[in-house]
């Protein structure tokens, strides 16, 4: 079942009304702000008859326990987690000819990665996300936030054994490419314009073991300096634009 | 001059060691921590001559504010902030076919998102990150944190009239190319292997009206999906490292 979660500021709303009005259920608005900024959100609000109301800051403080909300605090509702059988099906009946770009991300913990990653996804034109459920943040109000509310307009699949479900997914004719900083293979010399899935592990430790194992192929993005490893979302952004980029130009 | 500021945590110092150990003055460990963790870390300490010793907690609280410290809190001097002399003489005297790749950050204001930047720029061999002093986050714990220690490792140059320096640089040879989500030009179709310079602006507005008038030319990364931008830093990435591939398939 799908549960609503509090997002804070101006902006998180703003984005959802353009791209999805029908999440948004409710808005609390600081009682005697009257900038115009708020009259434009009251006029999109009325004319997409979302209800909102005047609240006293200390309140809105409450609700938004230390997050910075700039006087607007929206009542969202997520959309609902999906399972592996659903997801088995949606890649069974893609139409011909589509092929499907898929980002799996293994046991992201940090909630602004996951968003951040999230955003990414979106931006690339992935069709569907998998997430192993145990392992990773859970899409809360910090992961709404970074994602900029792609995670409502984003397949997001939440499974409990991640190496089966590749497996899956694998069978279906997806070929699966993993990140891993070891790999002497750069990500620029393999072919990304097939059905494929791209798999992103965390900073430092990188893709678990056993997924390692279960993946088609090891890639890596090759780097100059002296620091470990990119930001997982960056390295996600431009392992997905970089297969974006083929496709374009193939 | 340099200064000296508090970073938190195990992982920020680490790096640091790694790879900059001269930056670290001092390390304070909470008293009474006796894990591996904390018996690693005192003996690379004690290699490196670096002076550390046991604090309370609520001392470490009191440095911290608020920030999640791990038991660990480090005094690093920043590196020197260069000036756009020394950018323009380091311009001139590059060994010859050195093909510099430049990033300039237009106004970054959040710290997270400057130091992001600052981190991909270091994987991407980036030579010189040029930012703007008056409109830009200034270089803090945040920022240094964000970057994975990369602040130690760039040379980075605040200059007071950014399209000045734009005009400088060019006079220098750089190609100067801006991102701008308006562009119909994609960044993969133009050459990013001879001498180059980046301008990344901010989220949403983008870069400024009189920056990208210097540019001598702007680009777009082509998006998918319904959200409006990138995030900042993960276009850097995207962008810096489409240069690198190109750089290293020419």
């Amino acid at each position: 079942m799908s549960k609503s979660i509090y997002i804070f500021g101006f902006h998180s709303v703003e984005s959802l009304l353009n791209t999805n009005p029908e999440s948004v259920l409710k808005v609390f608005i600081q009682s005697g702000r009257k900038d115009f900024r708020v009259n434009d959100l009251n006029e999109t609000l009325s004319d997409l008859k979302i209800p909102f109301s005047g609240v006293e800051k200390n309140e809105l403080d409450r609700i938004a326990k230390g997050e910075a909300h700039q006087g607007v605090i929206s009542e969202v509702i997520l959309p609902p987690l999906l399972t592996e059988d659903t997801l088995l099906s949606s890649i069974e009946y893609l139409p011909t000819n589509t092929k499907p770009l898929i980002l799996i991300l293994d046991s992201i913990q940090d909630p602004r990665n996951l968003g951040a990653c999230l955003r990414s996804a979106n931006a690339a034109g992935v069709s569907h996300v998998i997430i192993n459920k145990d392992g990773s943040a859970p899409i809360n109000a910090l992961v709404h936030k970074t994602s900029a509310g792609a995670i409502n307009s984003l397949q997001i699949f939440h499974v409990t054994n991640l190496s089966r479900t590749i497996k899956s997914i694998q069978e279906k004719g997806i070929w699966v490419i993993g990140l891993d900083g070891e790999s002497s293979t750069k990500i620029y010399d393999v072919n990304l314009s097939d059905p494929t899935a791209i798999v992103m592990g965390t900073e430092g430790k990188g893709i678990r073991q056993l997924i390692k194992k279960t993946c088609d192929q090891l890639v890596t993005i090759p780097m100059s300096g002296n620091i470990e490893s990119l930001n997982v979302s960056v390295a996600t952004g431009i392992a997905l634009f970089e297969s974006k980029r083929q496709r374009e130009s193939s």
